[in-house]
């Protein structure tokens, strides 16, 4: 699996540009997609934005990537909605996870 | 390089029971650790945080996972300051950015 971190700052006039219109569109797109996995949206103290995006492998990326809104919206983004961006693709190599026990009923006092 | 993405949710009482600062500590020593690249916070709509870290290579970050105070910080984690977390671990491919031209200097009308 791939996972791409996708951190960008935002143009003062995209909010009011067609910008978030757009980026409704490209999710719901995205996830129809061959090798969609799952997306998720962060924000940092200093207001960069993240969008973490895992994608089946580099075949159904490239799927994604040539797709012909996509690359619209792409051109659009450098021309008027990103201040910058700073995309990364990297291949998971390992993942771990905890979760916390659910706190098992005690009995009650006396029984 | 590698990039470490650490989800996480933490315990109502982790912020009163040491967690804000052993999460200070870990992140002092983490920067003084070879290998270390960067490391920058997010947090999404809903609550969800996530660390991303990135790694000079597996034999610096094999360094950083063994290193005897932060074995202790993941310990006292799972113990009693994270309600889950997901972890994963991931071999950057390519990296690709943009940045908006500044905007050129107009000449004075007239001149």
């Amino acid at each position: 699996m791939l996972v791409i971190l996708f951190r960008s700052k935002l143009t003062a006039s995209a909010a009011a540009d067609g910008y978030p219109e757009m980026a409704d569109e490209m999710e719901d797109l995205a996830r129809q997609m061959p090798g969609f996995v799952d997306v998720k949206a962060y924000k940092a103290d200093d207001g960069e934005r993240l969008t973490v995006v895992w994608w089946q492998d580099e075949e159904t990326l490239k799927g994604w990537r040539e797709q012909v809104r996509h690359r619209l919206a792409q051109r659009l983004g450098r021309e008027k909605w990103y201040e910058y961006y700073k995309l990364e693709v990297a291949q998971v190599v390992r993942q771990n996870a905890f979760e916390r026990p659910a706190t098992a009923a005690r009995e009650p006092a006396g029984l």
